[in-house]
């Protein structure tokens, strides 16, 4: 089962590899970065980079896809190479899904016409804005496609597509493998629960 | 700031990836990967490879440092690479950090000896063998050292080091930043709270 992780410049690190992480050690899961080319991909930081091991259109016929979100969506049409591939392997995979604003390159590619789903919630407009029917919720699945919310939350959807694809004992198995019992020591994590003051500092300081 | 993200050949990519996520965009913060030498570092499912832009000896007065765990842990001894520069670096340092079977390493350099500290819940009896006295805990805090226990918990470990250097609003801003709000679909990510079951499927997977 081929796994495909997609890489783009300025793609930020945690929305693939929590995904990642959750899938790649599951017997059967062969896991794969790719990008445009085959070669060092650097996230939004410009401190991380991950080697992609294949080019996209080594890739053609992955069985599941996972698409993180990061700023360097911010600069994707219609005929970005990431949605040009999304749009040709869509029709084939049993799982396409999306991280953050991931989301919004499925968009671009078509995929959410009319389909609820999520995407970082200070994205959400921008996705109702491509067709698609935003929703609050941390992890959306829709047919083929599961969307998760910002960042962190995919390693909730990982979890969400372990069970689907191995069974609810596989992705406990997992769970406790990785040890994911979050003890975060506050509770700010959606802006419903995130203080006036703190969204007001996080919007001082990002674009 | 210089944040000292420690890689190794066969590290788990979540456990330095997580806090490396939770710090690395706050303002003021340097992030460096670092390893024995510059260059690409594969993580223990031979499928993800990061770049370490700096050698070891290049970062020698690190401000925080952060260790993660994984298998290729398991082959150090007191003068490990990893090991011989944490000995070195830590006399300087804010905060000396670990994630997972990171701590083993930690302890190898002689600084758990009699303290408190916490692991891989696998791995918190060879913690104990090595000097460090093994809490159940998820992060446990003793002087200028924090440990987390396994892998994911590395985003609850930053969290709290965010708060130690910035303050408890830059912390809630990251976590809202990373959307961080947890919504496992299953409850099974410590050993006491997932079922038998599943206990021993990931022991019949996991050397």
């Amino acid at each position: 089962m081929q796994l495909a992780l997609v890489l783009y410049d300025r793609f930020t690190a945690l929305d693939i590899v929590g995904p990642f992480q959750v899938l790649a050690d599951i017997p059967g899961v062969e896991a794969v970065f790719v990008a445009e080319t085959a070669g060092p991909v650097t996230d939004h930081t410009g401190r991380l980079t991950i080697e992609a091991t294949a080019a996209l259109a080594e890739v053609p016929a992955p069985d599941i896809v996972v698409v993180p979100g990061g700023p360097g969506e911010r600069i994707a049409g219609p005929d970005h190479p990431v949605v040009a591939w999304l749009r040709a392997v869509h029709p084939t995979t049993t799982w396409t899904t999306s991280v953050c604003t991931g989301s919004i390159l499925l968009a671009l590619a078509g995929l959410l016409d009319g389909v609820e789903a999520t995407c970082h919630w200070r994205s959400l407009d921008r996705l109702g804005a491509l067709g698609a029917v935003p929703t609050g919720q941390r992890v959306v699945e829709r047919g083929r496609i599961i969307t998760a919310a910002g960042v962190s939350s995919g390693i909730d959807m990982g979890l969400v597509l372990a069970s689907r694809l191995f069974g609810d004992e596989v992705a406990q198995a997992v769970q406790l493998a990785i040890e994911y019992d979050p003890q975060p020591p506050f509770d700010a994590g959606s802006p419903a629960k995130a203080p006036a003051g703190v969204r007001a500092l996080l919007e001082s300081v990002v674009t």
